[in-house]
């Protein structure tokens, strides 16, 4: 990911903060993460975070999804020792679309964009509704048409081992200087 | 506590989550939790709280002091083989004044109430600033003027067990139906 385009999309991600009525430390506000998969198309595929604490126990983030943005399918499976991440997103704001494995919805709320998708049975979070995915359970989720900010409280998180169906994607961002 | 007495203060808490900007399910917004640690003065020692998810790995509430109201003096101890509980205050709104043990602080920014207080170095904690309070850890809390809204994430939560310095005090709270 080029360097300019991390910070508009960090941007774009304060506002929706902001917005949301999130309040951030400035040095938070100077790290968020953009996360673009390596698919090179950020605005449709890719999440802005904060990671507020990751511990060995618990992890909390608030995560931000611009219009119809998506984060693609992946699960969170047990690594040696480490249990597959289990995690409750909670919507803050805005309208969160998310995809579980089960009985496909007939039709979904959003197109996802390209790419490996698999799992189809949606749940709609609109602000204060939440849920909870269990570890090894694929998923993919993306905003609605206002984009969404949404907490994820969950055990310790570990992104360099998800597993995404699409084998195009990678987890952790490259930022090219120039 | 009579009913009235909780029903007025899980109201107050509601403006404040408003305030915050914190969306709740009508569910939620009818199930507030309000602790008044069995001391009877709930204005000055209390707590109101919605939990949104605690499972045996994490916990995730949304607390809320009303000015000035003081949650008091207590621990999370390892109980067979439930660790005790280390929990991440988050300020969402407010002003928060956090005591825990160490050098205490020489002249601390608010009054406790009447109680068994013995811990006084103080955390300030303004909107998006965090602390993490270990396990074993004696700590107690208190809203600025304004009031405070703080999420706090953490290891499984067991209220029953927390250990308060004050033997007055009975974290359950009783409510009374007329």
């Amino acid at each position: 990911m080029k360097k300019e385009i991390y910070q508009m999309m960090a941007d774009r991600a304060l506002a929706y903060y902001e917005k949301a009525g999130i309040a951030l430390t400035e040095e938070e506000k100077n790290n968020i993460e953009v996360a673009d998969f390596g698919l090179g198309d950020v605005e449709r595929t890719g999440l802005e975070l904060v990671v507020y604490i990751n511990c060995d126990q618990y992890c909390a983030k608030e995560m931000v999804l611009l219009p119809y943005q998506t984060c693609p399918e992946h699960m969170h499976v047990t690594v040696g020792s480490q249990m597959g991440k289990q995690e409750t997103f909670r919507c803050r704001f805005g309208k969160v679309y998310l995809y579980t494995e089960g009985e496909p919805t007939e039709k979904i709320g959003v197109t996802p964009p390209e790419g490996v998708y698999t799992v189809f049975h949606e749940t709609v979070l609109l602000p204060g509704e939440q849920f909870t995915i269990l570890p090894g359970t694929k998923h993919w989720f993306a905003a609605g048409q206002e984009g969404a900010v949404i907490s994820e409280f969950s055990t310790h998180s570990d992104d360099a081992t998800d597993i995404f169906t699409d084998p195009a994607i990678k987890r952790i961002p490259v930022i090219e200087e120039e």
